[in-house]
């Protein structure tokens, strides 16, 4: 299969996503990668492979470039190609690490969506103490939602966690302020006999206190949710870790203490490092974008090649637009 | 001044509400309290005191009971005959540690509003790694907000943190999913445009990642979200220490390591408690309604206590109806 790769977009790139990319051809030999950058930028960094197809592209979209705008102006963009190239066919699925905007409404007004379904929505894969992981979306393709959006969230990440992270039955959980039934905002009120109906394993309301302790399997919420859920456990552990930091470095003691638990800590950090998992998938489109993140190196950039490659590799896509559809969650 | 405390609610009560009650009664001189309750319950924790007055009361407000249905029925609970006493001008404030849900109910059908407040909002106060805090707003007490609901949180939390928190000119967020202008969901965007013009000092969008550095002295949101930010931020930090334990524990070096450190680590957990802050006022009601964590030892009772007193020493009920009233956030 082919996979088309943005080399131009991230805060390490070119030359992160260029290691990364060359890692997952060592890796996979059933992966061609179709590179996608402005050539002199990348030269420093490529490598000869058989694999490997470098295109030239002239235009880069910038971090800070209005997302619609931009892909509709910057017709030769790393990004814009790529996406091109997926909706062409001539790409299996897209990876960018670049403005989450743009590739957004890339795969929104390039590449499409699936039949049937009304919103794509992004998906990462974030930790959970036990280093199993779960799906969390939408995290903010869509800042507002109906009811109906999270019933498809909810289908479209079941099919992913089943076929992708292989969980046999994954369990479904609606992002809510209380587990019993008939609370939350009238959002969640509805959707919550939206997914009790739909062709998924629904366990009802998951609170926000318990996701990192892997309540579910895959929990839905609207754009605006799930952003702001995310943004305040990176915060939490960030400030966390400063706080850690301030304990560590107060004294000839505790910087003792802190040799003494070096390893374990990093590797505390490392397993909540969620790029482990992938990027973020966005689910609903006629093919798959992973949205690898902003500052992924190499080994991010490899896991977010992996992720695609068993999205194709397991017909994620096909199988959303089988059940979707079929109409099951209208 | 005379101020009603519900004995009764709270995993400790009546002892630690009791202890907590005669702790302020020894610091501040110029409190009553009445303290509402069971009697025979109560009778093992109580000392006779000059300023305090008990008032029996033979029913109680269950943690799992319905919040406005128990409000009505139960005419002699501890929790509704304080607002009733607050509501009757009896007492100045109330404090409860109980069912939140009850207490809400309590404020909004007993107490009353203020006139010209749509709608009553939750506001505890937060930590911060300066150990400053911040009032977060509405914390659950509407799941649903329109725009200008949000612009009366703002003017009521500004209010709050000047005259309570001592802060000259309180910093006023909007919680978002982005720090630009323009951006968010149909509520952030409207309510943007109405803390612009609302009589405080308004700094803009700011983010859930950025809470715990003390972005802001007051953040505003809707009940739904603020409800979900707190329980993140809970469970995260929960998750964390679950994590630090197990690294901590998994050796005789990570043992040593930990005994090290165990009162620097006491410590933050500590900085993290943010009963040290009062508990979380009700604001638009006719007078303060006070709650304090389910969990409250003594020291959070008084601390609730103090605040109670803090806020009518101030007159912030007095403040918010002149402002509010105004219609200056209309």
């Amino acid at each position: 299969m082919i996979l088309a790769v943005d080399g131009m977009g991230g805060d390490h790139a070119p030359g992160e996503i260029i290691k990364g990319a060359l890692e997952s051809l060592r890796e996979f030999q059933d992966i061609h990668i179709h590179l996608y950058g402005d050539e002199q930028k990348m030269a420093p960094y490529l490598q000869q492979h058989d694999r490997l197809t470098v295109i030239h592209c002239s235009e880069v979209i910038e971090p800070d470039d209005e997302p619609v705008r931009s892909i509709r102006r910057k017709k030769d963009a790393s990004m814009v190609k790529m996406a091109q190239a997926v909706k062409e066919g001539k790409a299996a699925a897209g990876v960018s690490a670049g403005n989450t905007g743009a590739l957004m409404a890339a795969g929104l007004f390039i590449v499409g969506r699936i039949d049937g379904v009304e919103r794509p929505a992004l998906a990462p894969t974030l930790p959970t103490v036990d280093g199993q992981g779960f799906v969390m979306l939408d995290l903010g393709a869509n800042a507002d939602a109906k009811p109906e959006h999270l019933g498809q969230y909810a289908v479209m990440g079941s099919i992913y966690a089943e076929k992708v992270r292989h969980i046999k039955k994954p369990r479904v959980g609606l992002l809510n302020i209380g587990t019993e039934e008939g609370k939350g905002n009238e959002l969640t009120k509805e959707a919550y006999t939206i997914l009790s109906e739909a062709p998924i394993h629904f366990i009802g309301n998951v609170e926000a206190r318990d996701l990192l302790t892997g309540v579910a399997d895959v929990v839905v919420t609207d754009g605006f949710t799930g952003n702001m859920v995310l943004k305040t456990i990176e915060g939490t552990a960030s400030s966390f870790f400063t706080m850690l930091k301030e304990v560590y470095t107060s004294s000839v003691k505790t910087k003792l203490s802190a040799a003494l638990v070096k390893n374990e800590l990093g590797e505390l950090k490392e397993k909540l490092d969620y790029s482990e998992y992938g990027g973020a998938g966005l689910f609903g489109l006629k093919a798959p974008l992973i949205k690898a993140h902003g500052s992924s190196n190499a080994r991010a950039v490899y896991n977010a090649i992996r992720q695609a490659r068993t999205m194709v590799k397991y017909e994620v896509t096909e199988t959303i637009h089988d059940t979707i559809g079929k109409g099951l969650t209208k």
